[in-house]
């Protein structure tokens, strides 16, 4: 039951020297969602060696060009490759007639459907869901309107320890209940009652795992908040310190204040990118970074961070 | 006095390992042209050292999206970096709403100017001059409205023998004659006449250069007497031989096609691509080609073609 993200773009604005702009792909349980689709980003795909025709649904945060210039390509491809299965685009709702003006000019009558799926959210949001995991969208603070997007498993059935059953002489109702993660309550003829807690009769079989994407935006009070707990926060760090200035005016984050968000969401990881062009040495995103959240690494195009059961 | 060839995407529908979509960019006595946009042409000219700052006007053959999805992130690019010269791009009249919409959604006010020059084209004509070259669009045969270009160098003003000035007493006037490639006539006193050969009093300092895209288009009758003389053809090669049927149908052209082309023509060298991305062996399109035509040149992505004065 693999949880995996790729990146397929670190660069912002422009591409630099092998960066391509914003584009991800996370599998979840076998199923691939991109996530941004920078220019270039069929290209990646395939160096990344994952079949377009996999995606099962795209989430764009925002219609800035270097967020979704890729898209048009990257559904001509699809089209020409014969996918049958509809694809599902969530985003803003001003991502509507740019897909219309696409298909009005690119798109064949033979191709799938795309299924459009405006976001108006305010606040987190379940989107997607299925019977392991569920994908929520909520608002960001840039310039335009902008999503940020959550995975998560659900939370797991408990198990029961099977030594238990035999102990206990348990029943399928009794089980059952120690399945929902409940303290089997005995009532007895006399009227008394006894409790065999759930700790000694079951245990969780893992942790939900979690991923947060905050691309683009600058820091806003409920951030934190509503990425708590993840494992793995991507977050954009536009500029490094020395910037702060320039990444206000633009509404985007520093290097610190992406660290901060992980900080005080208690994030097990924190991957960065979406570096402004005009700062060459990555390593010093990092380093500023690590400066306040030991776990940041800066991404590179084509790096892959799983996160494993535990 | 340079004319070279830069080609920055040897793909054709789709991007292949190591290969993008078409485009090209020529550079013209210090001016540089871009042909065709596929996406990551703004990526391929940084690889290739190319400013997108320098690009003096773009040229887009048709509105398929492996010639154009990588215009609206180059103009992105070049609007954010301040650019203040306006930009010239040429093509079929249905790019015009094309590029509207574009703007609507993505434009800047304080951007730099795009005009559109829409064609509308019957047989070759010039659209682009200088003092020393000029530019021509040519109607290809594809399944929409498809233009060729080609670039050409103007003829040159003729050179005088300095000796010849000295032995003959050669007067100002009779050196304008010679500067325009005619013989001198002296008319005597007595009613006679003289003739001084232009081959003996001058020359022609080099023979004026050119250059002829051809992409996309299935082979048509015209096709090689437009584009006759040219030292550098680059033209589509989508198939090889054996997928004729293919071509035909998709209004492409296959290898032999390309090199007949080239071979009526009398073009100099012929430089392929556009290849499908069914057929991974390049050194096939090329054997092909030279089968017919010698000079033929399978191209790979930044491969440069630099056409000598002579």
């Amino acid at each position: 039951m693999n949880f995996t993200l790729t990146v397929l773009g670190s660069a912002s604005a422009k591409p630099a020297p092998g960066r391509f702009q914003s584009a991800q792909v996370l599998c979840v349980h076998g199923r691939f969602f991109l996530i941004d689709c920078g220019e270039g980003v069929q290209t990646r795909l395939q160096e990344a060696g994952i079949s377009p025709m996999k995606i099962d649904s795209i989430f764009v945060s925002h219609i800035h060009g270097d967020h979704l210039f890729g898209i048009f390509g990257f559904l001509s491809t699809l089209g020409m490759q014969g996918r049958a299965a509809p694809v599902n685009i969530y985003g803003p709702s001003n991502l509507g007639p740019i897909l219309k003006f696409y298909k009005s000019y690119f798109w064949d009558d033979s191709f799938f459907e795309i299924k459009f799926n405006p976001l108006n959210i305010k606040e987190p949001e379940v989107i997607y869901s299925t019977k392991s995991f569920e994908i929520l969208a909520f608002p960001l603070n840039h310039r335009i309107e902008t999503y940020g997007y959550i995975f998560r498993e659900k939370e797991p059935m408990m198990n029961v320890r099977k030594e238990k059953i035999d102990e206990y002489g348990l029943s399928l109702t009794e089980i059952g209940t120690v399945k929902r993660g409940e303290d089997v309550i005995r009532e007895h003829a006399d009227g008394g009652s006894e409790t065999l807690p759930f700790a000694e009769l079951g245990y969780k079989p893992f942790e939900p795992r979690s991923f947060a994407y905050c691309s683009d935006t600058a820091p806003f009070p409920k951030e934190a908040e509503w990425v708590r707990g993840v494992d793995l926060l991507y977050h954009e760090a536009t500029y490094t310190n020395e910037y702060a200035d320039q990444a206000a005016k633009r509404y985007h984050s520093t290097t610190l204040q992406a660290a901060q968000c992980a900080l005080e969401a208690g994030a097990g990881k924190l991957v960065i990118g979406h570096y402004s062009s005009r700062i060459r040495d990555i390593a010093l995103f990092q380093s500023e970074c690590r400066s306040i959240f030991p776990e940041s690494y800066a991404a590179n195009d084509l790096d892959v961070f799983d996160i494993p059961r535990h």
